[in-house]
């Protein structure tokens, strides 16, 4: 079945982009995995790809595209080159959204510009150690001082946080009746006197995207860098949820797709027995089976990019389609490298890096336990 | 996500069924299982309401509606209802296309206004003891004589074989090198002379569709009754596959929704231990896992539906459809039989007789193992 | 891997009753599940073998046997014979325990020949309508009147009920602040005054298997039927649970090591397109791996016996084997139906009734979700 | 269930070997996997631990001991700790048996000595680049010179490779009709001519240890290394197998018991919304459930450990132990990921390790397809 989401102009960004990976990501990943993260410079090129800002508006230089659908085309053509590029999701997908919709036009005009050029790159703190993705237990503190904030806490697992210029931390800054209450995001700058980065977490998989302990200590952080009004953080937080789940489903189901592809190939080349790997009934089942199940996932997820563009995405649906679509990369990586044998517990192979890649899916932006509920609730249950 | 696939036309069909099928099928439903088949004023009463007419020509009796959609309407809200109008879907989605697409004039005037009104009420006799879906093993042969045919031989698992007026017999009428080659759709009149039905076989489920053994011992069948051309049945078969499956696939989907539906509205009555079997965590996560799937596969088979519209739906499409939506159902039905516990197991609720009734569905039009190695095959595998 | 649990004593009755069900109850099955139940003379010819006395005393006509393994035995052999005994393993493994551990002499002496000899078959009344396994909730009550009790109440899903000589009864005799306390087991006899029995449930299996509903009204219960200590029901009953569900895991191993029996021969004869059926790889990979799980399921299950052999079966152990059994015998049915393609959805093969048989398994004894339950606390979660 | 393998000696190594590991090995796993080995001298100082040269007879240093359950010990006990021992297991479960069974008296008293005291560590070199474990398309090749073999190839996937000072290569030294046939083990010694080592192969886990290229270019190998008889290697090897995968059975099961020890600590510690883990529904049934398949695993791959002890292990039943442990090992390390949440994607928690480990199981010894082939064919499929 055809996809039909796609307009021209999606199209030409998706061939573009795969130029691109094909030449300057792809032979380099193996180096780049070695150093936990992507060279700072990467960001600008892909910056000069109009990538970064496609939704800023003209005036901060971007090519204000309001459509989620170039964010789509993004993620895809990342996971069918069987790359990444660092925490460029985070940066575009997760914090763009956060400052297109709450900076100030002073905070605009300041940190846009940078976003859409790769000269701000961003992050966002929110989990903290020993807290998950329950905000109300978060410590991390933000207390009134003159012009602003003296903020002291840790967060943990950021995303981007090793190479950051700006860092929007989801911190305390007052403690109503209501616990979701009382949490702003204050933007903390790469710099800030107390702000310091712990070491890289070592991760079993998406070993280009940096993921840091991010420490602060009596940082100062000026009024002028509150976004959005104070104590609303959580609301802020919980209204791009769905876009978020969205983008990982998209994503999920991209990997699935990629993983699908490399396997397929491998077992029309690969031979056992005298015999190529593609002939033995076993692995045409496994491999219809994958097809049959992808194809059903690629359908929902365009039917929930649609969605999402007439913004009638619900969040249930947005938790259903990250469910299906996670649960449905953990099965096929793991079918498609087991059809690999040895090689694919090799990192050379593609399908190591898929595997290793996928596993964390089924987890951040929500695990699938967090999905199930979220869906039961919107059951009547 | 709402659906969109139907008109207002299609509506009011699913409420006047609906409605219909509560007042005159539903109650019935355990008498009919215990008879093993559905009284035969019955089609003519759903005739009456013209759901067997829908794609007859206004010449011949019908409403000459194209579309496949309301086939699509009838088995959903049949299966909506937990009901089953015995051997009906084989009536209106497998043999009437036959008619429609191979028959003669002639044949069109003598058939198709009994068809529409139920006074002709159809079967296609295919299988055969020992051959399963392998239509070169097939042994039944006509030979001929003067003005028409013999035919000779017995058929297995024909569903609506019992009270068939019509029986399209696929029948081998010459041995051509190419195995495939030689058949022919022959058409046999209840009453013929030689023509027999034995005793209906005792399934798992679909209680009250009637299954039954045929028997031809030198029927005469005249030159006016071969459907389409002599020869050509392989081909005439294999066309309308994909159609069949899609069906079968739509039926599932209905089956897991309302599966679903019942044993969402079971777990909110039943108490155990003092609770709400809808407060416990499994009972939550179980179907809001199954919600999920039944979500992607109603999108999944919407899709195919529309293809199918718009006779753009391949053969491997046909069969991810109801490879998915078949296995799908059979997760469901399993999951919620079980969150009913003993009450499950009872023919008295609901869900035993979806347990039982879905059973067939990977195994029938082609087994789940067929369809992949259709869908391995469009692989280029 | 040998068995190695059986001693020859076991392995003679084995042969006698495999003999006897091959000659005897195999050829009645498919007019027996029509009856839904079976003839009441079969099961003296039952006792006759030996086989319902093994654990009675010598001194009330039984041979003294104080060994589970002979029970196992016969749960053994009649599955394997793909028969059914009715309702004869609860006579024997459910409600002779009681009779054996808590009668007096006198009711020893008034019982106990007669169950031997199959003259007085017995069923134990537990479940009442809406309250599933739930024994705090039970409504059936007796109160005290003069020389015994009066019961009053109604009961649901009794096996064996329909031709039942006695029936234990669990009833409520006081209402204690401990909600599991106050319940006692009444024994009531055919033909007591007030005492009627409602039609037997249809279910999806068992079908030789009587259920049915009982109803009291008014029945005078005499001290003398009062069995074991006022009050203690609930302790009795959870004493014998152990055994039950190890019962019913032998039952389900048993039943799987039969489905994969029937399976097995069954590809080896059938042929499709040309070719044996367990010729496929499929077909071999499926039942590899049904055989690798059916070895380690009665590895795991002799292990168990051997465990309740030498009184040592803790309560999670026997939870466990129940759950691993039964959810093995759900998949394996299954996939050994799937194989037979449509044969195996009609109940002229034993596969069909074979999985019919089996949906209940995950559920009479404790459900599996019960299972899971019980196994976790003993994890101290 | 207690197991009741082990002897009090056993028990005796397992006491001694967790102290150890404790304080030797578990302390430096993260330097060690960053370095993708473990340091030489670690080898040497488990040898003075006796683990090395357990099997070894007591005249060339070792203790003589011929049962397997001392092995057993070892392998269970370094998983417990959540260690890995480098290419250990390697070297005394695989290299070991074929130099006690095979080696001349002269290369016994050559080689055994330094093997029981870790001065001789040894690798064997079998897989070749493109060949999987396919033997009759080995490439690798001697050819007869004077007083020895002239040895020409690459080896790839080769445990232990980097540190080897003997490698045991299978080699074609003739190339008969029989395809099977022509194969020797040629012992190559660290540092002869044209025998070099390649990089060392980035795995997707079992970091510790080293896994190898091989290169021999015109290598001498004496007469005196030919290990066993010319052309009888895939005999030798076939018959090892068993042993092997008994092997890797016992070691999934062992990282399953770990997973799920390290797992139920955590989710007691864990509170996720103010509750501990532990208390959700969700996560005691899916320990339960995994507590359940790990008995039924430790009950299984423990008789056939027995069946082995008594030489009485047949070779599909030793692919059951592994098809069934390995499998479960999979389940088990994914379900237990999941609830450790984003931690458990860090290489910080040991469940990350024991997931990244656990994923070649499947794979080496004989994928789980191989396995299902064996088995097949023992049931006459």
């Amino acid at each position: 079945m055809e996809r039909g989401i796609y307009a021209p102009e999606h199209i030409d960004l998706a061939d573009t982009l795969r130029a691109f990976l094909a030449e300057n990501v792809v032979p380099n990943m193996e180096d780049w995995e070695e150093d936990g993260l992507v060279p700072r410079d990467l960001y600008r090129r892909v910056a000069d790809l109009g990538v970064l800002g496609i939704q800023v508006p003209a005036e901060y230089g971007g090519a204000g595209e309001s459509s989620f659908l170039f964010n789509c085309v993004v993620t895809e053509q990342i996971a069918y080159s069987r790359a990444t590029l660092g925490s460029l999701r985070v940066h575009t997908d997760v914090v763009m959204p956060y400052v297109m919709k709450y900076a100030t036009e002073e905070q605009r005009r300041r940190w846009l510009p940078g976003m859409a050029s790769a000269d701000v790159m961003t992050a966002i703190a929110m989990t903290e150690p020993g807290t998950g993705s329950d905000l109300a237990g978060m410590a991390t503190a933000a207390r009134r001082t003159d012009g602003g904030w003296l903020l002291n806490g840790a967060k943990t697992f950021i995303t981007g946080g090793a190479q950051a210029d700006l860092v929007i931390v989801v911190a305390r800054t007052s403690r109503p009746e209501n616990r979701r209450g009382g949490l702003s995001l204050l933007a903390v700058e790469d710099g800030a006197p107390g702000f310091t980065r712990g070491r890289m977490l070592k991760k079993l998989g998406l070993l280009t995207q940096d993921t840091s302990e991010l420490f602060f200590d009596d940082v100062f952080v000026p009024d002028a860098n509150l976004l959005g009004e104070e104590g609303r953080a959580f609301e802020y937080l919980a209204g791009n949820l769905a876009q978020e789940r969205l983008s990982i489903a998209v994503n999920a189901q991209a990997q699935a797709v990629a993983a699908l592809e490399v396997t397929t190939r491998y077992v029309r080349e690969r031979e056992v027995f005298g015999k190529s790997l593609s002939s033995f009934q076993n692995t045409k089942f496994v491999l219809a089976d994958l097809e049959t199940q992808i194809s059903a996932g690629q359908v929902f997820v365009d039917r929930a990019i649609a969605e999402h563009e007439r913004d009638a995405l619900s969040a249930a649906d947005a938790a259903k389609a990250k469910l299906f679509c996670t649960e449905l990369q953990g099965r096929v990586v793991d079918a498609c490298l087991q059809l690999h044998g040895g090689y694919g517990y090799t990192r050379e192979f593609d399908i190591c890096r898929l595997y290793a890649d996928a596993r964390v899916s089924r987890i951040y932006g929500g695990t699938s336990e967090v999905m199930k509920s979220i869906i039961a609730k919107s059951m009547g249950l």
